[in-house]
């Protein structure tokens, strides 16, 4: 409970904040905003207590201060005309914009266009895990910056669009840095992007070459979070967009393309269970809502699914807390190679919790050592390099299978959410030649590889 | 002509093994090999004397040691039905099965699915290049390993699959190992990929992580190849296809689908002018194919068009020799960082002057530096993060514009064929943090970054 007061405090503050960056942003256009077109996107409303407010770059209620989420009004018609207007759709997450908080024609503004990757049946893998009812990697590595995070900062991009911000920005350690970088480069937006400034040498390059500012602060990851905080509440963050600050709440809808294109590529059918990573919880949480409105719309039958959290040992504040059979989670100070799923106070833990119980699902998690493995087998069988994140929910399934809780015979999704290109250091140590031979058929008789 | 020559009694020597592996083959099966089902494809036929053979793992013509191409019988039935077909097909290289050299019900075959990569409106970077006919970016980066190799190891797999092949193999140092471990894994092929025994570890994990042999061979990448044409010949190589030597004439094909792509992606139309870069020479050469082939079938009008090949200057006997007016390509020793275009005798070479010339193109080169610039410029504009092979034709597209070479006017298409995230070290020592700042408002206003 007292987490949760906490939690509440903390986003009272920045709400606040959130406030006086709405007077600001007025001030510095001179008027009131107009009312920003994201098509059906119709308020914000507050998950706790269900107020809502207007369409605005606020990202916590002022009653209760708990998260608002987009609030639609959804298409009318049925879902046969619905399904034809999807599939008519370009191949990217555009095609469920009706679905989406973005304007009508968001197709054809500058964006990097990501989403409708890849939904590859692995059934190398299945055989290798005794998975019979169909097993499938919804693989997010095939996105623009080759992560899931192309998908939100997309949404993020067409809010700030709509609420007359022209920088992007965000505090980031990896994946959300380049994809804000790239994204803003494209849509024509100033980007800003603060990282702690001992990043390693790979990452700053990743986030730097898209040409916008890139901003190192002397401290902790925690240090540039608390900066940022304040830049938002200050003017000199006049005009900015921080796309999981006060773009949150859109931000956010862009997890829900995932469970879209999974239903879509299934045949618009639901899988019976899927693996999720958790950082934040955000992604889990969205992947719900996403499957929730494709039944209520009609779109796919209405029937149960099991969904599944993964996570790393040595970060494993929701799994603990499912474990223990708690409502609340409490915080841990991360220590794994999982760097992008290492939230130690996730902020949708408790819905996560929720949904996981809800679905008959559960929450589990695995130590480092199983996360490389589990990243070389799925790179063995089915050809993908997965980033740690996917380590751990490949790794997850294994172990759920082996303890009975995930059933092999029912239909299931994996979420591969990054790409092993940016995490090489996991493997490295184990990744190496089986031989090193003189150029000599005799010593390549003698290092046993031939056929025979 | 003494260089010509030298090519040809190279392939000789090749050619007489490649008939000793076609006998290895069918003794090892104990009876003659069965016609082998790749659809369209007819026979295998000389490009230098005509010559036709049968669909074989062979490369070489035996009359003239020519390079050998796959003929084809194409589809009969008008346009319209083609375009059906292939718009009907699924969203990879494989909607275009009936123009490849592959079996009609290869989409179901399991294969990493590359191809139908985006091809990216460019206009941030039309603006600073001043291109007013249209500019595009084909972006191979988003092939499942991020490099256009993924299309033409897909190709020489289905071909190493109807040949009765178990191993699929290569000599690479850089992104065909990874291409090739991935491919085989998921096709479930051994691979066995030979590389120099002194790469840099993050080649090595990136070829090595998928699971498959790869063998360090102590020597230089020339000594690699030699080493991997005499296992071709030998006993030891039974069973093995080399996806770029003894499956080349099928490996090549799958470069006709950037082709085939970029006309259906401008809405069945030719572009006006291509910037395609040079490694072999093979992908501009087949591209060029391609194109030919899709105004026989009648699927886009048939008017000019005109084909640029882009080098490094330190690895640059093709752009030598276009501008010299040669014929012929002489050597040379590469030195650049478009590691993945170092080929310092280019075999297809004489076949890009011709093409270049022919069509009204050009072949042009650039510096390091250009290539540095150039890969930030299109990072910077459109949000791609291109490979050094992808710096260099925006860098020469920018250089043949400047000189009035290319017409800004046309409809142009430049290829980025890989991945920055591959060759980091390019970018690297300019791309940093713009400032680095202690968390303070102050310090920020100090650093000069606000909005205004
Ligand atoms: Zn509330
Ligand atoms: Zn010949």
């Amino acid at each position: 409970m007292a987490k949760r007061v906490m939690r509440k405090m903390r986003r009272k503050g920045l709400a606040s904040m959130a406030v006086q960056t709405v007077a600001n942003t007025a001030d510095a256009t001179g008027s009131t905003t107009p009312a920003p077109d994201l098509g059906p996107a119709a308020a914000l409303s507050c998950r706790e207590c269900g107020e809502r407010f207007p369409l605005g770059p606020i990202f916590a209620c002022v009653s209760c201060f708990g998260p608002l989420e987009v609030a639609y009004e959804l298409p009318a018609g049925g879902p046969e005309e619905l399904r034809r207007r999807i599939e008519a759709g370009p191949k990217n997450i555009w095609r469920y914009a009706p679905l989406l908080p973005v304007p009508a024609d968001v197709a054809g503004k500058p964006s990097l266009n990501p989403g409708f990757t890849q939904l590859v049946q692995a059934d190398n893998l299945a055989r290798e895990l005794g998975v019979t009812g169909g097993l499938y990697i919804k693989d997010d590595s095939g996105n623009p910056t080759h992560s899931f995070k192309d998908r939100v900062v997309a949404i993020a991009v067409e809010a700030a669009r709509a609420f007359g911000f022209t920088t992007l920005s965000c505090s980031s350690t990896g994946n959300l840095a380049g994809a804000v970088g790239a994204a803003a480069a494209r849509a024509g937006f100033r980007s800003c992007v603060f990282i702690p400034h001992d990043l390693e040498q790979g990452k700053v390059v990743m986030a730097a070459v898209y040409g916008g500012e890139l901003v190192g602060i002397e401290g902790t990851y925690d240090d540039v979070n608390r900066f940022c905080s304040e830049l938002i509440g200050d003017p000199l963050g006049e005009g900015w967009g921080f796309v999981n600050v006060n773009l949150r709440p859109y931000y956010g809808e862009g997890s829900k393309t995932l469970a879209y294109e999974i239903c879509e590529q299934l045949g618009w059918r639901l899988p019976d269970q899927i693996v999720i990573p958790i950082a934040s919880g955000s992604q889990l949480t969205k992947i719900d809502k996403g499957l929730q409105e494709l039944i209520k719309l009609g779109l796919v039958e209405d029937r149960p699914y099991k969904i599944f959290g993964a996570q790393a040992e040595g970060c494993s504040p929701v799994s603990a807390a499912y474990k223990a059979g708690h409502d609340v989670v409490r915080p841990v100070k991360p220590d794994t190679i999982a760097k992008s799923l290492a939230i130690g106070n996730p902020a949708d833990g408790p819905y996560v919790l929720d949904i996981a119980r809800r679905t008959g699902g559960a929450v589990e998690d695995v130590t480092d050592g199983q996360i490389v493995d589990a990243i070389k087998l799925l790179a063995r069988t089915e050809g993908i390099f997965a980033e740690t994140a996917g380590g751990v929910t490949v790794g997850v399934t294994r172990k759920l299978i082996e303890n009975g809780v995930l059933d092999p015979a029912l239909t299931t999704v994996v979420l591969n959410t990054g790409d092993g290109l940016k995490t090489l250091d996991a493997v490295a140590p184990t990744s190496g030649p089986t031989a090193t031979i003189r150029p000599s058929l005799e010593a390549f008789r003698a290092a046993g590889l031939a056929t025979d």
